[in-house]
């Protein structure tokens, strides 16, 4: 039996989240499989009649996670569940969806097909990184999408000088700097002119946000760099700087401080539907090299 | 006699900067010309052996103001003189100085072409713009680079409709949206992928920073353009949202808060010395079209 | 009464265009007006029933010229036509229709208002230039979108030296170099990175075709520009080099080859349905700034 | 001992490479080196008191190909030797020297160093690719830096369909596609708005030049990608489409025809001096990231 163990995660401020939850757990418990809500989940949406679990216990029990909602839930649960090996899957309720790729109306479908052992698996490299002052390790976290260092405030810039491996790369004078996986590379750094990584590369790219230098390019490095960031000046005008692992966020940093962010240990497994293609997704939900009038003909 | 009355202002910030100020007001003072320091420079610098004047007496009685610093100081000076119609010429000090073209070295002989009446005159337009809660002004103000509208805080984006002279013309997501005049075209807005504006194009051009559709493109549009931008949104993860005329800043804006911006009524005159080149200053200073090694031959 | 001698221009390779020729000819009589059928337009559609004229016939007597067909057959028109000051309206017959604004199936109503006397009209700059060869003037056209100098064969970078009211502005080394006018920005000047310009802009935007320089960016010039652009190197494993003005082109330039071009004399009248919007145009036919999915919450 | 046997080959059209050319040898021959000069290269330079071989000979005997000249030179002697296993050093001789990274005054230095076995490898992934018309492949060749796909002649575009592995990605209609590996990617493709990517990532970059649609973006892929590209229309206007591997063209390319590209069975090994630097060249040589005046204070 695939997945004898399933956990339901929601998105935790969405409403109307508790029928498809409800019909979703009825259709796990139908085949036969145990179903834990994620308690923060349980207690927002009222869906309190199964058994609920800590992030922790899932990890520890589940064999599967279905997680309900935007990419923004996917990324905490990501971040929360890799490190436990745990296979996720990801039900779009309402969003842009582009790491929940299930639709909500083919959740029947997608979930009776996971069960009979009909999918994808896809792992998706992850980033770890931390923040040091002088001596001291401030913060350290994980991300699944990309790690941002920007300006926290109003105006000016900030200025980085970026090590790769121990050697110098460059120094760059930026609203801010992105260190993206392939997974985010299609989010803020995509916006910030990035290239799109295709999911199974083994490499993350470093991004500049309205770089001061014209000559200033995105750069693609193997998953086995190590980033050292210094900041070495915040602009007069500037309140300050921040720095965001997904959207977990320190602010307040000072000239000085170092950001180093390398692959992390573990890697998230995806499951997707047979099917599946990420060129579909880029064409459908970014408009990817979307022509002037698809009917056109060539003049 | 060209400009018998001259004013004198300088970079507040700056240390080092009463030695060259002295020698040019002895330079001004042997030409038999009056001079006036601006207050708070006589008061930063010490140098007040001559006239002291606030920035609306010079406004009235001055025919010419030497700025000495960097842009950020020709930026507050023009805003401050250019609704009196008085010119400015720009002299700097250890900054990139791309507004204030005089080298210091060069300040004798600049100076002195100047007081013989052999100068170019170049008209800049600016903006002006209100911020609008409401029936409430709650802020207005005059930019001679860019009107910047940007999330404030950490994360996150905003959302602004936009119209111009009436006509919705397009909704922006976004970090942030520059309204750039041809002065403005070689800052901020070129680090976020704006076009270089001539100066003497009369024009202003729109620049998204870091925009969600990958479709946006910076627009220019003539300078009769009256933009009215309505913050519709501001993402759930943020803190708020900012606008800049240049360094004056609004913070604490809300979503329903309307940014109205248009050509200034004045301009700003600056004169160059005789032999100025607008290109010129873009390839020393910007590196602009700089060829991979200058001296390859083509392959 | 409005336009009392109409000119029909139709696109000449299309098939199929004889019966809405057809219609509009008899929209136009049944409205008292006497209709001209442009002589290619006669011959290659078989409208033969009416009135034929030579474009310069047309340029003499017309008030009005309708031209049915893509952009192409609209750039083709303007050259010829615009000298004589005479307006034009387009009918977009199965192509993108940027400038050819009207949609074949709302040419009644459109024709109807026209005679009325309700539209709006558009003033549109138009280039022209010339190619020289030592003393020797080779080829003199006009543009109403773009002159595009680039290398006419297949690889390799071709090399120019540009200067604009005759100081040097910079040399490229590109793929080539694109001159356009507001009317062109939105055409091939737009997929080389270049920006919108409005159509009411006095300018012209030089934008590179993939240059070799890193801190190349496309510059907006004013109207009064004259752009002598001197072709210094074409690279050895490259054919030649070419100049199209919109789409006549001049192949086989040299090395030492000179491009002059400016602002033409002439406008370009075109008359738009009361109610036509650039913008709108530009999120429709260019999906300009569209969201990854329209319907989209903000996270 | 390393290197045994040495072959010595230069760039052909070169004059003045007769010189130092004599120097290496010599410098070889003293270290008890057998020297090899490549026919091609004995015979346009003169250096002929060396055992000459063809490259076939060279590729079964030579230990290590030394190359003189551009990168051009490199790029042949790579597409030649590489499938023999054989590692090359590129010693610049008066271009931009990307790959060809020894200067030529550092010559004797360099390769003292190299006999010594001090040196660094660095493994570069290669390019095959064959165009098939119906049944029959027309032609085959390999790349170092990129195949491209483009419009041969004067105007007009080109439409290609992309399928990845099977899978269709997209449709592109544009000037031309570039199909870049790491080492291209600061050629050409960087030209074409791609991204840098680093020597040491298994991928290749499909970069779009001028591409009609707005929201096309490069994408990065895994270098086990087979990607399929069918020309699908060439614009009227247009006289052809080449495709090119490295400086190999194929020209009066076919609506139908298709390009199969994917990276080559064998890699090309480069040497490099001990303290080589990817980034430092980068910098040096593409002038990458660098500031508006590097002495620049933050404002």
């Amino acid at each position: 039996m695939h997945f004898p163990i399933v956990a339901l995660i929601g998105r935790y401020q969405d409403t109307g989240l508790d029928a498809p939850l409800r019909e979703l757990a009825a259709l796990l418990s139908e085949a036969g499989r145990t179903v834990l809500v994620e308690s923060r989940t349980a207690q927002n949406t009222g869906v309190n009649e199964y058994d609920c679990a800590e992030i922790d216990e899932i990890g520890k029990r589940a064999h599967l996670a279905i997680v309900m909602g935007g990419d923004g839930t996917m990324l905490g649960a990501a971040r929360e569940l890799a490190p436990y090996g745990i296979p996720l899957v990801g039900i779009n309720h309402g969003r842009l969806g582009f790491i929940t790729d299930v639709p909500l109306q083919e959740v029947t479908r997608a979930v009776t097909d996971l069960l009979a052992g009909r999918f994808e698996t896809e792992e998706r490299i992850m980033l770890q990184g931390r923040v040091v002052r002088g001596d001291e390790v401030l913060f350290s976290a994980t991300a699944l999408n990309d790690v941002v260092l920007n300006r926290a405030g109003r105006g000016g810039m900030i200025e980085v000088r970026v090590e790769v491996n121990g050697v110098y790369m460059s120094t760059q004078r930026a609203d801010g700097l992105i260190i993206s996986t392939p997974t985010g590379s299609t989010a803020y750094a995509l916006a910030a002119n990035g290239p799109i990584l295709h999911p199974a590369l083994k490499a993350v790219t470093l991004v500049p946000i309205a770089p001061q230098s014209l000559s200033n390019r995105p750069i693609v490095l193997p998953d086995t760099s190590v980033l050292d960031m210094t900041l070495t000046a915040i602009s007069r005008v500037e309140t300050g700087a921040s720095v965001h692992f997904d959207m977990q966020t320190l602010s307040e940093l000072q000239a000085g401080d170092r950001i180093v962010v390398q692959r992390a240990d573990h890697v998230l497994r995806l499951l997707h539907p047979v099917g599946y293609r990420f060129f579909s997704t880029l064409r459908r939900k970014l408009h990817w090299s979307q022509m002037p009038q698809a009917t056109d003909s060539l003049e």
